[in-house]
């Protein structure tokens, strides 16, 4: 038997742990997060564990919803410490699942707390967390160091200022850069009710109407290349799934007036806008050589009486199954056949879907980087023990698993860093599995050139991060 | 090598041999079966090994068809000893197939009879069950009393008058409880050729005419509130895809006169009845603290030609594969806005699914019950160790193991309790995996309690189960 | 740790070792590849190994446009050092990838070399398997002979003249049989340009003009019974879905007719020309009783430019996501109620697909054949060790693997039989470790017939292949 979550959690062979030890130093590229730069620029001590694990974590509140556990102890108004002990007693009833590990390495690494946490040590930890939260190094700033980040890409609506990115470029004294990632949902997002409202929004940031598509586009442009400007490397859609159907500009402008006239849009209206936006918006990410994410499947929002009470990101979403392949096909050869599809990342949340994905990459791949078309990590709902094997061995089987770009945390938590060792060392695990296994040879100069390309260089070299 | 499914079969860990000795003599709660109540209240004994294993069971049937053996020895007029014998002597070749297995724990558990069944062992095989058939212990309430189990539901049409359940009630030497479970596919089905025969039974049970979708309702909840004194704790539903249309009563009135009228009706006129009904059903299944099961994605009758011969439930349904996120999200979202979605547990037929509902359950929990959306046990064509590991590595990996309600047998034989001790070494061996594996401490008090949870404490607590 | 790719390659227990060598030297029946049969009557030698390995093999292409290399190197004008010396530098990289293991079996099995191919042995390599290619022993009838190959199913379309396979059919010291398998792709894509172009070769091969439905299927049967007369066992579609739309002759007449006037199409008429057009040739290969192999899920020529640089099978398909089952099901039932439904291998390319196929078969098995309806191997994106064992135990839960007519190699290489090895490999592994774990009993009788069955003689007997 294995010792909990020791030195070698995870690592089940020698080649594993001799892999690890060659990539767990490795710095961090956050490339994909929701960390707020406000609060890494304000860098304020938290109040408490509770503030620091419970406050935002939306997979800590589905976890404790489903233990049957009320609201009350939740997002109610129960008490900092009543939180905590709802958290600490369901804690050991979440075998197997993955909040059960970050959970024990959060306190392993940033607490120094080997214990499990359970209804037995729940004051204990309580208190001990607390007391090392208050003596210092858990401001945003001191995690992100401790957790040895070179660079944070945030996620950044275009209407935003940006404000705070370009506060933090001017603090000489953090190590990690902090740039933009542009995320254009809304602007995409033409049939639901937050449009018109941030189409205001941008019109303020923008300083003038936008009053037809082209308009539109030509404001969207401006914007990515303030972003530009300011580091951005990346931009990313969330997308239920893929539309392609093309349309010609006047149609175009003749949907968008129907929008800010409040009238219903035909879904066939939709998914014009929407293919022929992202389009535009496509081209423009080639030309300044950002990559685009694209993540595929989240349904969201699914309860709306709590969406009511709570509002989004709350923990009411789940995992869509429609169709992807076609419309994703279609939607990058318009792109690739007028040479101007840019470096691009498929993420999907339906794990049906890794097959489809994996194999979609190889149809638009070129020599314009090692591995232009990414296979994204798994990704929320997947990003856990199998959902990760299973990632990595669908890249493998379909593609070149060695110039992966790797881990994002996908995080709102300045906590999440270790979930970057879990991911190192699944892959170790893996591909040391393989050389013990007879499958790979014990060639452990290019297994540690790999493991570090998949950990931190690959990644380094696909979004053009300068040293500076 | 490890000695052919002997006391440790499907143990590979000391760890998950502690467990399953922790939890192998709980009782079991069949909360989800298709026995007969007549058949228990008759006790017969059953005339041979063939009566009792091959009689009704489409499982065997399927894969003595896919053996290439002639229907005459399947369902035919072959004699018992011959279909016995094309059993046997295919036997050796289900290497891997789950009948595998539960054939030799069905001889292990109630004939003590260790010996693989085949060619060679046939004909002893065939003397041996025989005579200790006929020498006693094998009526149906012996096995069920012989397979320690608590309680029984099985799965009763809303017309039915479940005189023999009552009949049950009354025997006081029968130490397990068979209850009713509420099964309205008929009145659901208003496009199948059998919905004005059951419209007719129903009228006739109910005393009334039936002429609206009004009125069909309040018979429908006057029969809930019946199978409710008789014990019932559970409806079940079966449904290819989740339907999810609108309707207003208006409609849904004339929907149904077009029915009963014998006109065609269209897929939205359809799917409207079906939500809308659903609906109805299920905001009374909550008044009463039930459960609501929902089977999707079987598609039934596949072989039109063996259907005409040998009617349904004769080995010719397989797996669908609609899109069902949608559909099931705004289906129970229609309920919980309206504070009256019941505990609600999920089943998918196929495995695509069970990533799409084990998400799907979070968006709907509460504190009305630890896990009260639950993701109902790898079912039918998944009921191998294959489906239920990846159904419960779905579960942990999304939701709470822990609290999983657990095996049901789905079964028509009275033989099938075994399965209920292969279900739990196959979990007691997923989780001592965990702890060998440095993944989970070596905490036997709380994993003790964890599998005797889902082994059985879970569902009576779920069920709300009495000791009486 | 296992030295890389040994005898033992992939046999992890002692019952999986004495497995693969009761069948390793079984032979090979290559019911279903892509090999040009006027390569095998000319049999020339091979300029070199980038001509044996890299001059049509778009898997390799695929994987080098993953790497990042430039398309001069992959077919561009580049010298044929320059583009192994590429493939050489790709190799350790495609670590876990088939294309890693096959390179290799290749390159022991037919080359007698055991270093692992990569920058360092580059050079060495490419010297000695073109000093070995050029002293002989490499044309394709040598290297097929070598592989044991007892019957090569060649793919050709009905409008070939099958002239080589009259020229093989007569060359008596040739030991393996070459026979053709009829692929009607281009007469069922009604909505594809090759349609046209199709039809006039039809018209010249059959030396009459097809102007309705009825003649084009009175000149395919026709060509079915020529087809025949050569050894044809056989019959191939590829289909991204079934479609099952049924239709009069009537309509199916004006149909064609649009189509040769070069009229759009509905998809409705595309679905029923489609549907009644496969439903005429599989009673036809009933009546010869030939299987009708049908291949769903790929989606082909993604990347529209390269598509007009390189044509079709390139490297630019991949796996499509349209639901399957119901369409399927009604085909084959629409053949099955009228008693002429051919022996069938459903192949899906998305491995979501496994349990729908694993589940459909079951529906129209009888005693025409054991498992007359197959699951067709891990096929293309699947064809590797996850795959392949993804398909094998999806078999084994819902069918019967032992009468699993085995491994395809699908291929346009001679140098591919090494796969039948791989698979064989992966099969006794699966079932070794069914012995080791106490799921089966340590009964090699049964176990080696068992293996032998899977690897040649399954097929051999379901193909009806003689042994003259």
């Amino acid at each position: 038997m294995i010792k909990f979550m020791d030195d070698d959690f995870l690592l089940s062979t020698e080649s594993a742990k001799k892999l690890f030890s060659s990539c767990r130093n490795e710095p961090i590229f956050d490339w994909h997060c929701h960390l707020s730069p406000q609060e890494i620029y304000e860098n304020q001590t938290p109040t408490d564990i509770t503030a620091l694990w419970l406050g935002g974590d939306h997979y800590k509140w589905r976890a404790m919803r489903s233990m049957g556990i009320s609201e009350k102890y939740i997002t109610g108004d129960s008490s900092s410490h009543e939180k905590f002990q709802a958290w600490a007693h369901a804690m050991p009833y979440l075998i197997g699942n993955p909040l059960y590990h970050w959970t024990h390495l959060e306190l392993q690494r940033y607490f120094d707390i080997d214990e499990p946490l359970s209804a037995a040590s729940c004051e204990r930890i309580w208190e001990e967390t607390n007391r090392k939260i208050q003596s210092g190094g858990f401001t945003p700033r001191a995690l992100i160091e401790k957790s040895h980040v070179a660079c944070v890409a945030t996620t950044d609506d275009p209407a935003d200022s940006l404000a705070y990115h370009q506060l933090l470029a001017k603090e000489a004294d953090f190590s990690c850069k902090v740039i933009p990632a542009f995320r254009p949902d809304k602007a995409v997002g033409i049939d639901l009710p937050a449009f018109l409202p941030w189409l205001q929004a941008m019109e303020q940031r923008a300083g003038q109407k936008i009053t037809d598509f082209t308009t539109l586009c030509e404001v969207l442009k401006e914007r990515i290349a303030f972003f530009d400007s300011l580091g951005c490397r990346a931009s990313d859609q969330a997308l239920s799934y893929i539309p392609c159907v093309r349309m010609d500009k006047d149609k175009l402008n003749l949907i968008f007036k129907k929008a800010i006239h409040g009238e219903t849009l035909t879904a066939g209206e939709i998914d014009g806008y929407k293919t022929e936006l992202l389009r535009v918006l496509a081209k423009e990410y080639d030309k300044h050589g950002w990559a685009m994410e694209i993540h595929i499947g989240a349904m969201r929002n699914n309860n709306t009486k709590m969406f009511r009470l709570l509002g989004p990101d709350t923990g009411y979403d789940s995992i869509d199954d429609a169709p992807v392949a076609v419309g994703l096909s279609r939607f990058l050869d318009s792109l690739a056949v007028e040479d101007s599809l840019p470096k691009t990342i498929l993420f999907c949340l339906n794990p049906k879907d890794n097959y489809v994905l994996g194999s979609m990459l190889g149809n638009f791949q070129n020599d314009e980087a090692p591995s232009k078309i990414q296979f994204g990590s798994a990704w929320w709902f997947n990003d856990n023990i199998d959902g990760m094997r299973q990632q990595m061995r669908a890249l493998m089987n379909l593609g070149v698993l060695s110039k992966f770009v790797g881990m994002v945390t996908d995080s709102r938590s300045f906590l999440s860093y270790p979930r970057h060792e879990y991911f190192r060392r699944i892959l170790c695990d893996l591909l040391g599995g393989l050389v013990e296994n007879g499958e790979y040879p014990a060639d452990f100069d290019t297994l540690s050139e790999i493991v570090r390309g998949v950990a931190f260089e690959n990644a380094k070299q696909y979004f053009s991060l300068t040293d500076e």
